[in-house]
Parts: structure tokens; C-alpha cells; sequence
């Protein structure tokens, strides 16, 4: 038997935003692989070995399933969202750089809806205009790099995703970042604050800059800041196409 | 009848990638609005109109859809990959902001797998590390403004998505593009060409930015620039995870 790898994004949360293309990946699959909660959504059935696993287990996790996959399983690895965008795929080419030896294998990487695509289709179009998305999280580099990247975000007036804002090991982070771009003089910049997207806890918080609070974010928050031209219609937000 | 307002993401091309919640929602519609190309992806039914515009109509188009929507109709307004990434929702809004009457439409957007993620999962993780996402469409904005995004972008070491690289009416901007880049010491970074991603006409090419030319990009064409730090391993090109 041929093993292969997929590396999926189940979407944020709804299962009405789990591609086609994933879900039958999902059906075909002997074994899936990912962190405890993602793989939690993933229902279960004969002939399907789930293996949860914990945060941080990111590398061992991958080179778990090359190792299947090698073996002849058909292997599917989920992440939440989008499994590009800081999650699963990135750590699986880099088990597989220390592997030449699965170089051949049959990967595929299939993608979801990121947590920001959602968020910005509830609250309207604050992604409309040029953006960044930045991971907060500070255990794979400096928080010096993190907060020049927040300066020149700033600069540039891109509207700024910010995934994973609050850690548990870390919770200051986030606060100093607000503070970065509150010096930047953003303060006036619309903040969504959503929580558990698409799910039924979903919450979103908006405020302005100004106002807002490390508090209002957890690990299940996905940060949107507006540009400086985005605004509110109604009960909607959105950054205006044209900018001067 | 109460009529209601969806603005959906198509995906990148293939039906795959469409997600439940789009497919459910054109299979309710009266009425589908998008550009031709666009339009042309919904398979045609009894009791759906098809309403195909040309580019660069789409304040008319949202309006109109605005006002199918409040005369009864359920209108899908369609875009290729996600409706709120440099798509229909914001020309929406904009024109909802102009029709006050419109505040209390049931209007839905829902999100879809934007076309960097698509060309990302097709070559690897090159948004596995912080990115950004820019339009180079000058019509709506000056060109000064998009010089200074690149050479933030640059400087931020963000990986960087390019929509609309290469406009019919102004050739001559993704060249000016390129050498910016160049110019930002970026020379090195491994440049992602795709073109008609997840399409039967798919074509992908990977150069060096030092050797990147224009004419590879053409208006259906996503170009990823990789971060200083994005690399090859076998067939695949990622963003590591970790930086310094």
C-alpha cells in the first residue's frame, strides 16, 4: 500500500467551511494526526486512528506522520483554519528537510479558511485593503522582531491580523504590543476582537485602539486592527478600496 | 418575500475548494451578480438569473445587488477566493454606506479560500512566517503609496502576496515593483508565480527575485515573495518557523 500525507485546514470552526477537497481526504484517511482540539472535530470511525497530540509537540508531531505516511498509511494531519498560515505546514517541511529520506512521498497540502478570512466575513470587509497577519506568539522568534514588525504594520497603514495574541506562558505580549502601535499613533484604529469564530461560543468585541485591553484576547482570539480609513456602515466595518 | 444579500468566496477555481456554506447559499439564490469570468463558475439552473458584469463595475454591481436584495430577491453576489480579500465585499459597503435604506437587509458575507493560501498549499508553506497581502492594482490608490507598502514589507522581512500584479491599462507597475524589491536588498528571495491556480491551466514557476522578470505575471497571475529566510527542501518551499 502507497502512504501519503495531507495537510488540511478544517476552517475555524463551522463545519459548513471544511472544503470538499478536505473532506474527502478525511474520508480516505487511516490515520489523523494534530493538536488535541483540532483533532477532537475530526468525527470518529471504524478503520480511522485518531492521534491527538499536545501544543508545542509541533516537530515530533510531523515526524510522526512522515513516519506513517512512509509506512503506507494514508495520513492526515489537521490544523485549524488554514494549515499555511502558522500552523502544521511549515513544521512538517521542516521535519521533512531532516528526512531526505521521504522526500518522495506522496504530500499534498490542502487549504482552509483562516481564522482572519472568517472574522473579517462577520464583522464586514476590513481586509478590503492591503493587510499583514502577524503571530504574537514569542517562542519561535524575539519580541524585538515582533514589535518592529508592529512598527513598520503601523507605517505602512496596513490593516494588521494578530493570531495566537495572548499566551499562557506570555500574557504581556499582547499588552505590549497594543502599546507599540497605540505609540505609533494608531489609537484611533478601529480592534476587532473575535473569539472562537464560527463556533457556538463565538463572541467579537470592537472597540477603538485606544480603549482596548489585553484582556479582551485569548488564545482562541483572532486580533483584526483596522487601517486608518476603516470605518463603520451600520453594524458592519470595513476598510474603503480606495486609498490616497 | 424577504430577499437577502450573500457575498460568497468561489475559491481559487477548483469545486473542491468551495465550502458547503457558499454551495448552500447558491443553491438558494434567485439572483447571482459577479464579473463574467466569475459568473460563469455557477452552473445555471431553473430559477436562477445570472447577471454577469464587466471588471471594474463594481460599485454599480453591489448596488444592484443591494437593490435585488431589498425588492425580495435572494442575491449571491460571487467572488473568485475569498469575497472580502481585494473582492466584492468592500465595493459593497461602500455602496450600502450611499443607501442608508439598505442598513436592515439580511446581508451575509462568507468567506472562501483567498488565492495566496491556494498557491501557498500548491508549492509548500511560503506563509508558514509572517506576511502581508498587496494590491497592485493602481487604480485606487497612488503609486507612491504602493512603492512605500513594498519597501515596509521589505524591511519587516514579511513574506508578501501580490493580487493583481500585472494590469492591462498599466504594464509598467509590476516592473517598477520588482525593481523596488530589488532595490530593498531582496534580490535573493525565491519569487512564487502562479498562475490559474487549482485550474486546468494551472502553471507555476519559482525564480530568484534578482531573476524575475514581469512578463511572467499576467492579471490572473498570485506572485508570493518569500521572506529572507524561506528555503527549499526536495520539491517543496516553506517559511521556517523560527527567526532571529
Amino acid at each position: 500500500m502507497t502512504g501519503s500525507l495531507s495537510i488540511a485546514g478544517l476552517g475555524p470552526g463551522d463545519t459548513a467551511l471544511i472544503t470538499p477537497e478536505v473532506s474527502a481526504a478525511l474520508a480516505e484517511a487511516t490515520d489523523v494526526l494534530g493538536y488535541a482540539p483540532y483533532v477532537a472535530r475530526v468525527p470518529a470511525r471504524a478503520g480511522l486512528r485518531l492521534h491527538a497530540s499536545d501544543n508545542r509537540m509541533e516537530l515530533q508531531r510531523a515526524r510522526e506522520a512522515l513516519e506513517l505516511a512512509a509506512n503506507g498509511h494514508k495520513v492526515v494531519m489537521v490544523s485549524s483554519g488554514d494549515p499555511g498560515v502558522f500552523a502544521m505546514a511549515a513544521a512538517v517541511f521542516e521535519a521533512l528537510e531532516a528526512s531526505p529520506e521521504c522526500n518522495e512521498l506522496d504530500i499534498r497540502v490542502l487549504p482552509g479558511v483562516t481564522a482572519m478570512l472568517a472574522v473579517a466575513a462577520r464583522v464586514g470587509a476590513p481586509l478590503g485593503h492591503d493587510f499583514c497577519a502577524i503571530n504574537l506568539s514569542d517562542n519561535l522568534k524575539p519580541w524585538e522582531l515582533i514589535q518592529k514588525r508592529l512598527r513598520l504594520a503601523a507605517e505602512a497603514d496596513f490593516a494588521i491580523a494578530l493570531y495566537n495574541p495572548r499566551s499562557v506562558s506570555r500574557p504581556e505580549g499582547f499588552d505590549r504590543a497594543l502599546d507599540v502601535l497605540r505609540e505609533a499613533g494608531c489609537g484611533e484604529r478601529l480592534v476587532i476582537f473575535a473569539h472562537a469564530v464560527t463556533t457556538p461560543k463565538e463572541r467579537i468585541d470592537i472597540v477603538s485602539l485606544r480603549d482596548a485591553k489585553a484582556e479582551m484576547a485569548d488564545m482562541t482570539t483572532l486580533v483584526i486592527i483596522g487601517n486608518s480609513a476603516t470605518r463603520r456602515v451600520g453594524r458592519w466595518i470595513y476598510a474603503p478600496r480606495r486609498a490616497s
